[in-house]
């Protein structure tokens, strides 16, 4: 599924705001009449879009596993669409089962905003040093204990993660960061961008990086970059589970 | 100037609705204290875009003209940015003005509806023939009457407009169209996409195209495509007024 996460307070289930897994746990309902249990790949934050989203449920309906996809969008808000829909045997978790995810992250640079992208791209309007950010991107790559690229409020076990690709490209005045890894903490893509973005405009030094990693303190790290640039755009599952084989990688 | 039409009742100032001439309005009479009446380049329906838009108004401000357009984007919501201010002599009309506009259509044709495309393309989820598109739109290119091209509700004297260009190219599942012409009719550009796409599904011939323009029967010709999938795109003056020379052109 994909999802255009700015009306929604991100994919969990929440008491008092309107998530995307309860938008969707309705939808399911009203096609096959079952109250769902939904586990969903990611929790994404408030305004955190999702080019490629996995989740699975168990169901009894009779309705055939190709036609859930159209069923669920008719039940569906528009800023909400379910592409594919497979049957997996009990031992698939959307998230436990995952082996990485890739995540992009937008930064329009331009001086004067662009009205087309305050919904989708972090707007930081300054002057960038493309080849300072590349630079730094690289540090980022493999095992590191990420302490300093980590909001508070998290509940893992360790905070070391394997990131293998950090790629930076530039369109005109976007900048886009495709970052793969096996897990990441909270808040983990936001600041490692908003850390690159301060690179881009000095305030941090590339040559900085392997200290700053080194020391876990957020303090040293840069700003938490906006949620509205946070583009969750593939989860890769063992090839043991086929299906997702055929199924196309976001792509914005 | 640029603008996501999507909340707004189109460019004009209506009694009922909101506009993004009554929005600018109130920004200039903000920063100026200057009740001013407004000349746009165009009148847009509710949900067009625009990547390029330009008018013009009186003012014995003393803000120097270069600082406007910040000035006024202070006061402006974040779906509307001026880019630029200039000033010109008293025969500048950003209308009558107007040698050429240039408006982008954008349509999406995958089966499924795209999420993050709600807003800014027209869904038309069947499979096209787009080849057969190129080879009609071939067809409109020139001076014409292009009645039947046309909504009711147009106030012109003549339905005679030169097209100087109608381009149709293809990225992915997204058809854009780009036509330039010396003046439309009400509708004209929606109508035209609407019936490249009808080419493209078969439901009208692309050798039928010149009987249509000929017959001037609007019943002849497509549906009226989407608004949310139109954008202005470029407004071309006479030289003389040399200050858009550097303005660089919308795009997508």
């Amino acid at each position: 599924m994909c999802f255009n996460g700015s009306g929604y307070h991100g994919w969990q289930m929440q008491k008092n705001a309107l998530s995307i897994e309860e938008i969707l746990s309705s939808a399911i309902l009203k096609i096959t009449g079952e109250k769902s249990v939904i586990t969903g790949c990611s929790r994404t934050d408030a305004c955190v879009h999702a080019l490629y989203y996995v989740c699975n449920f168990k169901s009894e309906t009779s309705i055939p596993t190709e036609k859930i996809p159209l069923a669920l969008n008719t039940a569906l808000p528009d800023d909400i669409r379910v592409n594919r829909c497979a049957v997996l045997d009990d031992s698939f978790h959307a998230r436990f089962s995952a082996l990485s995810k890739t995540y992009i992250y937008k930064a329009y640079t331009a001086r004067i905003a662009n009205p087309f992208l305050k919904d989708f791209a972090y707007h930081f309007p300054y002057e960038i040093d493309f080849e300072k950010i590349k630079n730094a991107a690289a540090y980022f790559v493999g095992s590191h204990d990420f302490s300093a690229f980590m909001a508070s409020g998290g509940s893992q076990k360790t905070t070391v993660r394997t990131v293998t690709e950090l790629e930076v490209t530039r369109q005109g005045d976007e900048i886009h960061f495709t970052i793969t890894a096996d897990g990441y903490l909270y808040n983990m893509v936001r600041i490692i961008a908003g850390t690159l973005l301060y690179v881009g405009i000095g305030k941090i030094k590339s040559d900085e990086i392997p200290e700053i990693i080194k020391s876990g303190d957020r303090r040293r790290s840069g700003i938490t970059a906006g949620a509205q640039g946070l583009y969750l755009a593939r989860v890769v599952y063992p090839d043991s589970y086929g299906v997702f084989k055929d199924w196309p990688q976001g792509r914005l």
